[in-house]
């Protein structure tokens, strides 16, 4: 397996800019995240202070970025993470996709605004998971929940129902339509909670309630304590120094996660920060 | 005298961010610095890793700065900033050629490499002065000595010569040519520190001695622990926190007077913090 020297999680203005340095310095990078880029960005609307391009649409702002990566041959890797594991020399990087290996790791993946359910953390890893791809495989033949938080989550529910006995989709998003007949869909309703109930789970909606073998929540982000077991977080946001470090060796957080200001120009100038800590920090494990 | 909201110091990447975002946010703001902006990234060679603009030249992405301060209606005034006193509820600053008050002001006058000379902070306002224009009149048919750092500082020794008997001008930097017969020219030679003696100072130089009443030391920058006097410094820079807050209530700091990295990007980012910093602290006051 490569191992890379710094592994970056999220292509919004943070995750870009730390991956633009990485790659000045010569580091073996990999940049992990969506291929459009920040979602968020691509979505704003007239931004004014991003100091060198005036008044420009989120639009060309992502164009501006995209033209940089480019020019610098950096790729990004399509994939979401789920976990990140410190195993003392190195990383673990749990994806969706893969597993990876970094000496050390960047997240830049944005604000969470994640809040999760009752219930929720107290039954991560027995039976509520965050990833079809991952957990699937032990739900063969047995009853399971999707919580989809995007239209992409649906490609999870497609490989679910190859496995499990049943696959009930809850689609938390406009624009829904039913694409697979083996997927029962649950239109409408609101998730406010899950418990264990004997041998099983039952998932509460607020009109009633579906016993079920698996709950797989699937957002666009994992809340960063989840996201990094040991992590020091408050109120939701990562705690860094001024060099973007944070209380985990060789782990460091740069942009919207670290809190506000939630600002491009802002993002970027950790980003950069992260970056040369990193470096920093590979140069002294030498 | 016009009280602004926000005076910002320094046209460099962190003092221009300052101003662009805090014109967004409806503040009354001074800039003061240099109209061509930063020496410095004027000079640069290609910059590769500033998010947004691929591989540009120092003097495009000054273009691309000067743009954004065209298109937002944003005038540098051109002084040079001699001293910052907290007067409790507002600012004082002193520039070279005028006084002026603010309720905030944003220090983002770049990295300070000046080294006082021995016996120069013992003797400040004691016979040793930062700024002719100010001082000048103190030394009306006296001896005078000016050492100058760039070309610019021959205008102030040409004010003080209308003034002092005589005026001593030891240039420091290269490309030097005399311009006005009633400055005497000591070419060549280096200061190596200065001290009170009976009523007079002498400023030593490696090879001689010079009495005179008053040594004009006109330096590019002033070190921060003169600009202001208590901020709280270290290695010679500005100590904040990470909302770019010095020690001193409503003072702020960003850019390559916080410390390393010294990259285009950071100091940027550092400038939306500290301007969105001033904002919420005038919030507060009201």
């Amino acid at each position: 397996m490569t191992r890379y020297d710094i592994a970056i999680i999220g292509t919004g203005p943070a995750g870009l800019e730390a991956a633009i340095t990485a790659k000045v310095r010569n580091k073996n990078i990999l940049l992990l995240g969506g291929k459009l880029l920040s979602d968020k960005v691509n979505k704003a609307h007239t931004i004014q202070n991003y100091l060198g391009l005036p008044e420009v649409s989120g639009e060309e702002m992502q164009k501006a970025f995209q033209r940089h990566l480019e020019q610098m041959q950096i790729k990004i890797t399509e994939d979401k993470v789920n976990a990140v594991y410190a195993m003392g020399k190195y990383f673990a990087i749990q994806g969706h996709q893969a597993m990876y290996e970094a000496d050390t790791v960047i997240l830049a993946c944005g604000m969470s605004t994640a809040k999760p359910f009752p219930g929720e953390l107290e039954n991560l890893g027995r039976g509520v998971s965050y990833c079809a791809t991952c957990d699937g495989a032990l739900y063969r033949g047995r009853r399971t929940v999707v919580i989809g938080y995007s239209r992409d989550e649906e490609k999870e529910a497609d490989f679910l129902s190859e496995l499990a006995d049943e696959v009930i989709y809850i689609p938390m998003y406009q624009e829904f339509s039913p694409w697979n007949n083996k997927v029962k869909v649950l239109q409408n309703v609101t998730p406010v909670g899950m418990e264990k109930e004997n041998d099983h789970l039952v998932l509460k909606l607020q009109e009633q309630s579906i016993p079920t073998d698996g709950i797989f929540i699937l957002r666009d982000q994992v809340a960063p304590s989840q996201l990094v077991p040991g992590l020091q977080i408050e109120n939701n946001q990562v705690i860094v120094d001024r060099g973007c470090r944070t209380n985990i060796a060789g782990l460091f957080a740069c942009g919207d996660i670290t809190g506000a200001p939630y600002q491009y120009i802002k993002a970027a100038g950790e980003g950069n920060v992260a970056a040369l800590s990193a470096v920093n920090y590979l140069a002294d494990q030498k």
